[in-house]
C-alpha cells in the first residue's frame, strides 16, 4: 500500500462515530424479544460510554412479518421507542434499519420532527441500490440522516462495486458502509475495499463506515483494518453479539479509540448485568466452527445456524457439504 | 507503509511454515495431561494436514518441576516422544520449548543424532538474551535447529528489541519469533515490529516468525498481518487452545493460507473428535472479557486466569483492580 493510513495509534480522530448495533444485529439471535429493562439499561449504558450512534431495530413491514412472532425492535414503533428513550435529550442519536423490499418506509416512516430517530440505515444487497436510493431519498426529504449498507459485496465484482458507489455518491446518502455480511473479507480485502470506497466518498462527500462479522475471528481486526485507513463510522455490538458468529465487540473497539469521550467501564459492567444472563437463558452468538467455513467460502452463515442448532459437530462432514454447494 | 507486502491473498509462499503448539501452549492450559491417545492422534492430524513443525512440549528441569505433579509433555523425555512418534519417518520436524533458566539443558538434551527432536526453540526474556544465545550455541552445537522466542516484546522499549535483536543476529539462531505474550498488539503495531525484525533478519540471514495470543480477537488477524510482510514461521493451536485466550487457531490459518499442501479437513475432524471431549472434561481457554482488560493494559495475562477460576464476572471492578496495578 503506498497510502497513508489516517492518524497514528496513539492519535483520536474526532471523526471517528461508534455505532451500537446491539438490538438490530443481537435481535436476529432472539427474535428480537428484548425486555424494557434490557433495552434501557442498554440506552443509558450506551450514553455513558460515549457512543454516538446506537441503533434501534428494524423498521421492518407489519403486512411481511407478524407482529406476534418478532420482539417489538423488529418493528421500532415511535410509542415502544420513547417507552425506551423518552426525548433522547443527549448528545446519542438514534437509527434505525429498514431493508429494501421488507419496509412500508411509505407508511412507517413519518417526518423526522414526530420522531426520536434521528438516522436511517438502509441495506440493500448490490442489485438493489436504485430501489435503496428510492428509500434514502425518502428518508432525507422527510429529514432524516442516512445510511447506505451495501450487503455481500464480497460477492461483488469490483465494476459492481464502483457502479453502486457511483449512483450512491450521486444520491443524498450521508454515509455508505462497507459491509461484510460472510465475515469472508481478510484485512488486506477490507484495506482495499475500504480505500475503494474512501475514493467515492471524497469525490462525492460521502463518509465511509464499516460493519463487520465474526466468522473468522476478525471483526474487530476488520473494523480497525477500515478505520486505519479512514473509514469513520464503526459499528460493534455488545459482547459481539449478532447473527452466527456475530459483530465487532463494543469492548474491544472502545477499549482500542483514543478519544477520551469512550468509556470502557459501562460496557463491562452491562455484560455482567445483562449479557451474561442472556448466555444463560439459551441465546447464542460468536465465534464457532461452522461459521469459519461458511466465511471462508464466502457463503451465507445460515447453514451454520441450522448446523450449530440441530446439536451437529461433524465439521468435517459440514465442510464437505458446503463444498458441494459452492 | 511504503514497504511492499510480500506476496498477495492469492500467491502461496513455500517459505511459510505452520508450527503446531498445541501440547505445549494447550499443555498450560491442563497441566500437560494429554493422554497417548490424543498425543499420537494430534501428530497423525498434523501429519495429515501439511503441519511443518509440532511442537511437543516442554524440556523442564526435573530439578525445578516436580514429574508428579506435571504431565510428560512438560518435560519430554525421549522415549515419550517417541511412544507417540516412532523414528517419525515423516517431512513434519519435531520442536521442544525450553525456557531460560528452566531447563538443564546440558542435562536433558542431548545429540540431535540420538533424538527425535529436530528444533528447539529458546524462550527467554529480553533481558536474558545473553543466558538464551549460550543454550542456542550450545543446541545448534549438537547438531540442532534453533528459534529464538523473546517474551513479552510488547513492554520493550525500542533500543532494547534493537539489542536483542542484534545479539541474536551475530549468534547461530536459525528463527527468530515475534511474540506477543499478553496479547496486547494492535495489527499496526505487529506490521512495524515484523518490519523491524525482517531488517536484521535480512542483514543476517535469519527467519523471523510469529507467536499471537488471542487477548483482543487478534491472534488470526496478527499472525497473518507479520505473515503479509515476509515473517514466515507461524505458530497455530488446534481450536486456539493455550494459556489464558489462548493462540491463532489452526484452522483459521490452514484455511488462510493457500499452499496446496495444507489441508483443513483433518483439524476439523480432530476437534470433533478430540477438542469438544477436552472441552467437556471442564479444560478451559479461549477469548473472554478478562483477557481483554489485561491484555488491552499490556499485562501478564495471570491475574485475568485467577479472576476466571474464582468464578468472577464483575469486569469492571476487575479492570479498576488492574489500573491499580498497572
Amino acid at each position: 500500500m503506498e497510502v497513508k493510513r489516517k492518524g497514528s495509534l496513539l492519535s483520536f480522530r474526532p471523526d471517528i462515530k461508534v455505532l451500537d448495533a446491539t438490538l438490530r444485529d443481537g435481535g436476529l439471535c432472539n427474535n428480537f424479544e428484548f425486555s424494557d429493562t434490557f433495552a434501557k439499561a442498554l440506552y443509558e449504558m450506551n450514553v455513558a460510554a460515549g457512543v454516538d450512534y446506537m441503533e434501534m431495530g428494524y423498521k421492518a413491514s407489519k403486512a411481511m412479518f407478524d407482529v406476534n412472532k418478532f420482539g417489538k425492535y423488529k418493528f421500532c414503533d415511535e410509542e415502544d421507542l420513547r417507552k425506551i428513550v423518552g426525548e433522547n435529550k443527549t448528545d446519542m442519536k438514534l437509527a434505525v434499519m429498514a431493508d429494501v423490499g421488507r419496509t412500508d418506509f411509505a407508511k412507517d416512516i413519518g417526518e423526522k420532527k414526530d420522531s426520536v430517530i434521528d438516522m436511517v440505515r438502509v441495506a440493500s444487497y448490490i442489485n438493489e441500490i436504485p430501489r435503496a436510493i428510492e428509500m434514502i431519498e425518502y428518508c432525507k426529504k422527510r429529514g432524516y440522516e442516512t445510511c447506505a449498507n451495501v450487503m455481500a459485496v464480497s460477492k461483488a465484482k469490483d465494476e459492481e462495486i464502483d457502479a453502486a458507489l457511483q449512483m450512491l455518491g450521486e444520491s443524498p446518502v450521508d454515509v455508505i458502509y462497507l459491509v461484510d455480511s460472510y465475515g469472508s473479507l481478510y484485512p488486506e480485502q477490507v484495506a482495499k475495499l475500504t480505500l475503494r470506497y474512501l475514493d467515492f466518498g471524497a469525490k462525492y462527500g460521502k463518509t465511509i463506515g464499516v460493519h463487520a462479522h465474526n466468522n473468522q475471528q476478525l471483526a474487530f481486526g476488520n473494523t480497525i483494518e477500515a478505520a486505519s485507513w479512514g473509514a469513520s463510522y464503526l459499528d460493534a455490538t455488545v459482547n459481539g453479539i449478532g447473527r452466527g458468529a456475530g459483530n465487532c465487540s463494543s469492548e474491544l473497539l472502545l477499549g482500542f479509540l483514543k478519544n477520551p469521550k469512550f468509556h470502557i467501564e459501562p460496557v463491562l459492567r452491562f455484560i455482567t448485568d445483562y449479557m451474561l444472563p442472556l448466555r444463560e437463558q439459551g441465546v447464542v452468538w460468536g465465534y464457532d466452527v461452522p461459521y469459519l467455513l461458511t466465511g471462508r467460502l464466502n457463503m451465507h452463515p445460515s447453514s451454520a445456524i441450522s448446523f450449530i442448532r440441530a446439536g451437529r459437530t461433524d465439521y468435517e462432514t459440514f465442510n464437505g457439504e458446503l463444498l458441494e454447494k459452492d
